[in-house]
C-alpha cells in the first residue's frame, strides 16, 4: 500500500479526471447546463465502470475529479469526441431530447474519462474551463 | 413488454427521476456548480445501482429525468437530506474539498434519487428549479 501511494506521488500524471466538454454557442440556462454536464458526467462513470474497472476506481477513491471545459460550436465538440473515440477512452456525447429549451437532437455536451491525466489532455489539454 | 409500457402510460407517478439541489446562497461559477451537480448526480446514481436496481434500471432505460432545484441556504439543503435519509431513498451530499472557490467543508449539492417521482416530490415538490 505504501509502495502504490509512493508511486502516485512520483508519477502525478497516473492520476485519474474526467473532463465534460460543453457547447456555449447554446443558449442555456445555469440549471440546463448543470443537467447536461451530469447527463454526460453520469454515462461515462458508468461506461467506465463497466469496462475500464481500474481507471474508475482510482478515480473513485482518490476524490472522482471533474473538469467543465467550453467549445464555441457542435464541429469542435464532435471532432474532440471522435479523438476520444479513436484512442479508446470512456466517453459519451450527451443528445437532448428537447422537451425544454432546446430543439429535439440537439448535442450538448461529451463527458471523456475516468481516464489518466495524460491521456485526456492530449485530447482536450488546449482548451478552457467553464 | 406491452403491458409493463401500458401500465406506465397508466400509472405516470412511477416514472423515475433524480433530482439535485443546489444552494444559491454560494457564489459558485456556472462551471463549479455544474461540477457540484455532477458529483451529486453520479454518487446518487451508483448508490440507487447498488442498493435500488429496480428504480435504477427503469431510470436509466426511461431517459435518465434529471432535475436541478435551488434552496437559498445550507440548512435547508440540510433539512432535506434529512428527510430522503429517513425515507430510505437513494441520496448523497456533496461537501466540497476547498480546492477552488469555496471553503473546505462547504456543503454545496444534494442528489435525491433515481427514485419514483412521488416519493422525491414528497421532500422537493414545494422548490423551485434553478
Amino acid at each position: 500500500m505504501k509502495i502504490i501511494e509512493y508511486n502516485f506521488n512520483l508519477f502525478p500524471w497516473y492520476f485519474m479526471k474526467q473532463v465534460i466538454v460543453v457547447r456555449t454557442d447554446l443558449e442555456m440556462s445555469k440549471g440546463k447546463l448543470a443537467v447536461q454536464v451530469a447527463h454526460a458526467s453520469v454515462i461515462a462513470a458508468f461506461e467506465a465502470y463497466n469496462n475500464y474497472y481500474e481507471w474508475f476506481k482510482e478515480w473513485w477513491e482518490s476524490g472522482q475529479k471533474k473538469i467543465v471545459l467550453r467549445v464555441p460550436s457542435e464541429k469542435e465538440l464532435l471532432e474532440l469526441y471522435e479523438k476520444a473515440q479513436r484512442r479508446c477512452l470512456p466517453i459519451s456525447l450527451v443528445v437532448d431530447a428537447g422537451l425544454t429549451e432546446l430543439p429535439a437532437g440537439t448535442i450538448t455536451a461529451l463527458a471523456i474519462g475516468p481516464a489518466p491525466d495524460d491521456k485526456i489532455d492530449e485530447i482536450t489539454g488546449h482548451l478552457k474551463t467553464l
